[in-house]
């Protein structure tokens, strides 16, 4: 592979978004055309596309699919604005679709033409903006991660953090592909990540994908392969980060960083500054996107328990005082406010 | 529910073993007759019968079931024996299998008269005697641990330690279950303990059989709840424990474990003196078994992930340092050589 790939799962096509169903991976590469606002809305929701990076963008094109469809400039300033208020609910916890969709209301609102055309163009600039910074940021990541991993070290992630949930190499995975790539040998710990096995389905599709030698594992097993000494360094993806470096990411990555702690093990935070939330001091103000709980009572459609009462938080926060580093666009930087600030 | 029910997953009725197939629950209750030796061992094996006791009582009375089938004395000693060694071997790592197994076999070799009958008989008590003291021991057990909730608690347990696991009240769910049978309130959080669920199917089922407050979550959400100060508790089961106190059980127990030392909150082993291995000084030299991926990859039956490479430990070991205290029914002690060499 080289190091220029493009990535193979978002398109942009004549005013359509096609993607593939992740809800469907890996034994169904099924692409979707995104056409209706619900398409978008659903897609997202229903975790059909998922990843902090991958929704954002997601979401950028839902707004401008609702400008192609309405010719109208006064139609199209009214509908796009009101798809940005549909689709930020779509998920609750990532930040950078909420930062996005405002600031494309800030380009429609300030829009003061008549000329329809050029109204569009603009969005679809800033998407195409957008789309090229995450590959950017993610390429940038990945060059100042891969060094981290040394050879002979065992590797572990969290969830999808790969090309399935940034339109560039990835976050966390992009770290670890990259440093495949540049020869370095080591090996991959996958947690399957329950409910909806990002890991297992989707992680390890990567990993085929690009061979990086892995093995997947229960979360369950993730304490026992600490306490053995078989953990060296983890990596994982984030979906919003306070001021104070506390992270929201994928339910499962709070008890890996605890480990870390405990083992003494590097725990790094792979995300592009876009992923920190300026107006969230610390961890306690995040919310915490609450999922059904068929997602835990179910796989595939097939129930696998009678339990009544269920918990489904899709995050949790890992206290910044257990990460060692995050790994951003512009560096690497200690989890701290000021550090946080400095890269804003 | 009385204080001395009986426990309806386990009979030995006219030379037969009838048992409830775990493997089909919560959403079959289907009861099986084992009757050759194969039947025994695959019971075991496939763990249609799971949880160190029970699966010492089933191999136990598989043995009977040897001398039930061949009622030419010498044949039946043969043909015990024989068993002996092949129900040994079905699990590796739950050590009262091994303890009960050599005593039969010594009842066996010492066997000096020329009575089938009263050979039989022999064996037939000391299989009885096994299954009473087991429902003596949850009994103790249940009584030293109950008191350690206390209203409003939020306690954790781990796999399924409760009726399903024993011929008694349970080990670590039996304590649960005395609290509340004292009126006690408190709250279970239940992982659902991957990759076979048995926290999900089983535990659940017996919190919904007894009315036990509970919510399942993931073994994902272990770590976000402690860090959020929601588990108070730990009790687990244990399928072997060495002199110096380190325990094998269920995959996942020791990252319970680490997180309950790293919030300094309790974490209790629940195990008869049964489950000691004096054998062995510490948890290094406890065969830890590998199951086959496919426990890993499909969930009934149905294709989870395409990976190649899985580690599929059934156990990990849990270092005494974790362990705040281990409850037996001599009394609640501390997992250290003196305190378990003294009640063996």
């Amino acid at each position: 592979m080289k190091k220029d790939f493009k990535n193979p799962f978002f398109r942009w096509e004549n005013g359509v978004f096609v993607t593939v169903d992740q809800t469907k991976l890996p034994f169904k590469e099924e692409y979707i055309k995104l056409i209706t606002l619900k398409d978008y809305y659903d897609a997202i929701k229903k975790m059909k596309v998922r990843g902090a990076p991958a929704i954002g963008i997601v979401a950028c094109y839902g707004v401008l699919s609702t400008v192609y469809r309405n010719k109208k400039l006064k139609k199209a300033k009214r509908e796009s604005l009101k798809s940005i208020e549909k689709l930020k609910n779509a998920r609750p916890t990532a930040v950078n679709i909420f930062n996005l969709l405002e600031k494309m209301k800030v380009i429609i609102e300030n829009f003061n033409g008549n000329d329809y055309l050029l109204f569009r163009r603009k969005l679809e600039d800033f998407c195409e903006k957008t789309y090229k910074y995450e590959v950017y940021t993610c390429d940038r990541m990945a060059d100042y991660g891969y060094r981290l991993i040394k050879n002979g070290m065992n590797v572990l992630t969290h969830c999808n953090t790969g090309m399935l949930a940034t339109s560039g190499i990835g976050t966390a995975l992009g770290v670890i592909l990259r440093a495949f790539q540049k020869g370095v040998k080591f090996h991959l710990f996958i947690p399957e990540t329950r409910p909806l096995l990002q890991g297992g389905r989707l992680t390890v599709f990567e990993a085929e994908k690009f061979k990086i030698p892995y093995t997947l594992i229960t979360d369950n097993t993730r304490g026992y392969l600490f306490s053995r000494n078989k953990i060296d360094i983890t990596f994982v993806g984030a979906d919003r980060i306070a001021l104070n470096g506390d992270t929201a990411n994928k339910i499962g990555t709070c008890e890996s960083a605890i480990l870390s702690y405990h083992f003494k093990k590097p725990f790094y935070v792979v995300a592009p500054t876009t992923t920190f939330d300026g107006n969230i001091t610390d961890g306690d103000k995040i919310i915490i996107e609450e999922r059904k709980k068929e997602e835990v009572l179910s796989i595939n459609g097939k129930r696998i328990s009678i339990a009544k009462n269920v918990f489904n938080p899709a995050f949790d926060i890992t206290p910044s005082k257990y990460i060692t580093g995050i790994i951003t666009e512009k560096g690497i930087i200690k989890p701290e406010k000021g550090c946080i600030k400095n890269i804003l």
